[in-house]
């Protein structure tokens, strides 16, 4: 043991201090603490891009505190705080509820952040964090309706079986939507992804899905929905996930996924440094784009600076990516490929990562290097 | 852009060069390169110890090149070689034959890397690199005596459909068994893994899975089976995969798992540091306990030093982890809690890493710090 958090001897002091989101040194390596996490938490290998939906072993992962472990006899789902009808439910009383089925891309709001300078201290994502899933469940909306909720009702608070400390705080995992956002007909109380019952990491027995939302929203292992009369202010929702520049103000909160693009790297790899060699010659570039308002509207390759549009096929549905593919003639040498999104509003990925405190929402247009032989 | 190979900004210069498992210097942090390898490949969440059987999704994965996307139609699988009677067989035929079903546990040759110091460059594990999964498929041993293996043969290649370049060498991953190894019953050629199909990651179509070795032995993808009259001398057989103390030994290949038991941390965790928080009185620490040899024999929890038996249950079959639990009564303060498992042999974990040049088969006993409040 070398410090008190059993930190071995390969690695250096802590950046990380008791405030949440420190900063490592400019140009600084990874940390211990950041590769526990990247141990712990998944992200999809690009590869994962060939499929619309995304197989359940794939998709990204990202959980806050431990997996609950949850004996789904015991387990009931309370509805409750300001609503007329207070109600605990089964999991067979959920699942006999109005069934239906939504293919989902979700994203972490921390995709990107270990590109950022400086960086962050967190789960260091590069680009890897997201997936497109199939998930299956019940309309809340439909839920919220029978409780009958008070006329003074502001939120609905939903609060996860996880429990943890994050910044001195200990805390369930609990995340709160307006009434309005909470009644979309889209968002579900979810028990299954791509057609089976959900794995333990996913969120069993039952979990929220909010489309278009990165994943924070999207509470797992859910134990209790509460309709608040103020503004939820706990901590996942009015520290954590804000867009912030310093500490001094709240900043925005995190919401809608923003445009991007991922493209499929071409060629074999390099085992270690991740490098690509294409062989000379016709190329189809292929990928996927999303984005969290609307489907997406158009996207680009771009070689060696040099943009031209790629082709986009009909999305899963309307809260899922969208297949692109672009042809491209490699000719020998080296070459930077890269690929840009735009929404429906005129959007596009940034050349520039849109830094903030906590490395939120870094949707910076994505680069491959590639050697052609 | 900042160099060939697409570094972003916020990371130093590459330590790793072209030769194989380059070192870090001491106490360097974690490399641009092996986070993104953290970021492909996946470890089991400790949690994950819960269960007899690892959900798919939570299952270690370590991915040499790229995740191949087979079109199962045109995909068959080659014997041939040093045989009689060469064959090829389409999926259907292979599914058609007599099927078992055997829990293996399986680890990563290099879990505990990233514990070493100097630290070899590569996929950076802690230690949890590891699952247990029931594999379904037909034995080997039954189809090498189909093909009629030739006298002169020695070892059976098997072939992989993953391509790229490790070490500036080109080659598909391929990896042999001597005949006798290769003739061992519980040897499978495997299409499903906690039965469903295999996912792409897992090696769907067919895998080769080889119970009580690390996991480089288990081929995914396989493509191709060959025996052949001279002992193979490919990169990872021959080159990756020793127990080198330096570049100009050969070392002895890296066959079995070593012994080692793992606790799922108890308490409750902090999100960034993944310091443990344990309420005072009485608790049940439990983990698993495997060696690839044999069953594990015996197990011990250690607190603070002092070290006491713990009780191993059943395992799940002869080539599983065995679970195990003992009991502690956590007073105030901070301590560290260890495990480390016994083999029939005598063989017991070390409590100072195993040092190699390529990080192989560390199973370093695992602590873990605790504040008891």
């Amino acid at each position: 043991m070398d410090d008190p958090y059993g930190r071995p001897a390969p690695f250096g002091p802590l950046v990380a201090d008791c405030h949440m989101a420190p900063l490592a040194r400019p140009g600084q390596d990874i940390t211990f603490d950041e590769l526990q996490l990247a141990t712990r938490n998944r992200g999809m290998p690009l590869e994962g891009l060939h499929y619309d939906i995304t197989p359940v072993g794939m998709h990204y992962l990202l959980v806050h505190f431990d997996i609950p472990s949850v004996d789904v006899g015991d387990w009931r789902l309370r509805v409750g705080g300001a609503v007329d009808r207070p109600v605990e439910l089964a999991i067979a009383e959920i699942r006999s509820r109005p069934e239906v089925t939504i293919p989902v891309t979700m994203e972490c709001a921390g995709n990107g952040r270990a590109r950022l300078d400086p960086r962050p201290i967190s789960q260091p994502w590069l680009v890897e964090a997201v997936g497109t899933a199939e998930w299956t469940g019940t309309p809340l909306a439909g839920l919220l309706q029978e409780a009958g909720l008070a006329d003074d009702a502001v939120e609905i608070v939903f609060t996860g079986a996880d429990r943890g400390i994050e910044s001195g705080i200990e805390h369930d995992y609990q995340r709160s939507l307006t009434i309005s956002e909470a009644s979309r007909p889209e968002i579900l109380l979810a028990w299954a992804m791509n057609g089976r019952d959900l794995e333990p990491q996913h969120g069993y027995p039952l979990r929220l899905i909010v489309p278009g939302w990165y994943g924070m929203a999207s509470v797992k292992w859910l134990t209790g929905i509460d309709a608040v009369t103020a503004p939820f202010a706990g901590y996942q929702q009015a520290t954590a996930y804000r867009y912030q520049e310093s500490r001094d103000e709240p900043g925005e909160p995190v919401t809608r996924i923003r445009v991007r693009a991922l493209m499929i790297p071409p060629g074999i790899p390099d085992f270690r440094t991740r490098s690509r060699f294409v062989d000379g010659g016709a190329v189809t570039v292929t990928g996927r784009a999303w984005c969290g308002t609307e489907l997406v509207a158009g996207v680009e390759l771009g070689v060696d600076g040099d943009w031209q549009p790629a082709v986009l096929d009909e999305a899963p549905g309307p809260w899922a990516w969208r297949r692109w593919s672009c042809s491209w003639e490699a000719v020998p040498g080296d070459h930077v490929l890269a690929c840009r999104a735009i929404d429906a509003d005129g959007n596009i990925q940034p050349g520039e990562a849109p830094w903030n405190l906590q490395g939120m929402g870094n949707n910076l247009v994505q680069e491959v290097a590639v050697s052609v032989r």
